[in-house]
């Protein structure tokens, strides 16, 4: 057996790993990206500035991991399946819809996308650790739904996995118009059905 | 005739204007938005610093005005109408994908999407002065497509738009993937037939 003399450092790094990813979400849901800085995160989470430098190089970069780490936790492992293709589209779309307008998790959420705008490394953190992960649930979705006949066989599923989830994300980052739920009802509809006449 | 007697104070204000507003657009080309100034732009156009604040509360709300001033004059009165719907939206689409890849505007479009995902201000007045029109422009191209049978009639235009337009501009800002004139093929394409099966 291991003898331990004093706390595991180990776990203490994950203890103060954690606390600062908490406090960072914390403080930019508060005081927005512009005003949130290492020393804010440093006092809210207990810790000294530079041990958030040994991990960190950037505010951007600590907010983004934050964001990571969190979402992973709260994601399904899968996206519904009842076996009705728009209702499983459409529940999913709305609860999206509320989670952005929820003010708490306004500024956060606007902050981690513009830094994904701004930022190509970022960017490819994001995709790599999240939007792809999430992408390859919804595409597993959308070919269940071709094997029950409900979606094309020949459909482009990186396409129209942008057509149905991109307009919400979209209409939210841009401000271009109301994010409701009956506008999720037409997006999903429309992509469906498709714009020619049948 | 009215006598002069010296230069017309309003078209010095407006060549003092032009000039602010071109040096913002070119020197956030060069230095990104991080490290625009309004010092650095005044040098730029050869006015002080009080000039431009006599006219602009911040750096974004003038770069923003110098993007919308100049979106404006490049803008086509109207979408192509060859007859052709599929034809014409991917030629627009192809345009902009050009554009939004060319090296020479990334950063100062960036720039600008920024401001309007952290700015409800600013948003509001990007939706007035320049997706609303643009937006009207698409859509009468589109009412044009279902008077010619090439659109359903019951099909909801914002929707339309947001499906068409949306995801060229998605894919840019998010970086979720290449953004090529197939991509765009595809999308046309899988948005006027529709997902489900026919």
């Amino acid at each position: 057996m291991p003898t331990k003399v004093g706390p595991d450092p180990s776990r203490r790094n994950d203890n103060a790993r954690r606390a600062i990813l908490i406090a960072a979400i914390e403080l930019v849901g508060e005081v927005g990206y512009p005003k949130l800085s290492i020393e804010g995160i440093a006092q809210a989470a207990g810790v000294g500035k530079q041990t958030i430098y040994r991990w960190w190089p950037s505010k951007g970069a600590l907010l983004f991991d934050a964001f990571l780490s969190f979402a992973g936790e709260g994601e399904a492992a899968a996206l519904p399946d009842t076996g009705d293709l728009s209702a499983d589209l459409k529940l999913v779309l709305k609860a999206t819809v509320d989670e952005l307008e929820d003010p708490r998790n306004d500024k956060a959420m606007r902050a981690m996308h513009v830094e994904i705008v701004n930022d190509p490394v970022l960017a490819a953190d994001y995709r790599a650790r999240l939007d792809q992960p999430m992408r390859e649930l919804k595409k597993e979705r959308l070919r269940a739904a071709q094997r029950a006949g409900q979606l094309a066989g020949d459909v482009d599923l990186e396409v129209a996995v942008d057509l149905l989830f991109g307009p919400v994300l979209n209409r939210w980052l841009q401000r271009t118009g109301p994010l409701t739920h009956e506008y999720v009802e037409h997006v999903v509809d429309t992509a469906l059905r498709g714009l020619e006449p049948r």
